[in-house]
């Protein structure tokens, strides 16, 4: 079954980045039966946060196929996405996402993100990030001129 | 008042982006009272549809800083976060986040997130992204091969 097949290779991917010091996620992204993109998280080397397996497998893809949209892909990850990943999904048309560790396989190592996912599930003013809108005095117009611009 | 001059900052880059054929978003992240990192969304120029703003602010900032966390932090955001880049504000420690332009203001544009928002406070079984467990057959282990390695 070729879902699986996908799978184990995104695990394979976080084991061997396991190897190298890195932490334990891999993901494949798949469009059309073909993988297109392959990768692991790579926050130890690059100190970069956004640098998930998920989120490093759509930077690569979207430079492959040479778009930002990547509808009808799915992706295998090894570990349960985070939001930061599965909005990604969301945004670039991702249809369809897997995972083979759980966030309570997870919780017990520390690599849970069901803290966020619940933080991001509260009404915006009650979250622990406060998130306000400051609009400067006379500012006014900025998607306007970017839809002039386009033309 | 600083939160408004980092806010100018911020939409003076959205606006600086747009006039080189960008997409109308800029971000500031500001700690201790100096502004550590400038971004606007790069995805006309690299297809990368994790280019927004706030994601190249915090990848700067990481690098700049030399670290994945930036506890204490607080972003300027020329235009409301989309999910991706509030989870990726959760995940490193940003404490607060301003944005002037509003889901609203951007909806007649097209430049709103809140239909992504709406799906991601669905079930997770009931969002037009199904996201499932996929566990191959004697697969196990993962995380605590990862533990053991990091000592």
């Amino acid at each position: 079954m070729s879902d699986e097949i996908f799978m184990r290779e995104a695990v394979a991917l976080a084991r061997s980045n396991v190897a190298r010091g890195g932490r334990p996620f891999g993901a494949v992204l798949v469009r059309d039966g073909q993988i297109v993109a392959r990768a692991v998280n790579r926050t130890h080397e690059t100190n970069d946060p956004t640098a998930h397996a998920e989120i490093e497998a759509i930077r690569q893809a979207s430079s492959t196929l040479g778009t930002p949209r990547l509808d009808g892909s799915t992706i295998y990850a090894s570990g349960h996405p985070c939001p930061m990943c599965l909005a990604a999904m969301h945004l670039t048309g991702v249809k369809a996402a897997f995972f083979a560790y759980s966030n309570e396989d997870g919780e017990a190592f520390g690599l849970s993100t069901a803290r966020v996912y619940a933080e991001m599930a509260r009404e915006p003013q009650a979250q622990s990030l406060p998130l306000r809108r400051l609009r400067p005095a006379g500012e006014a117009g900025l998607y306007e001129e970017w839809t002039r611009k386009r033309g």
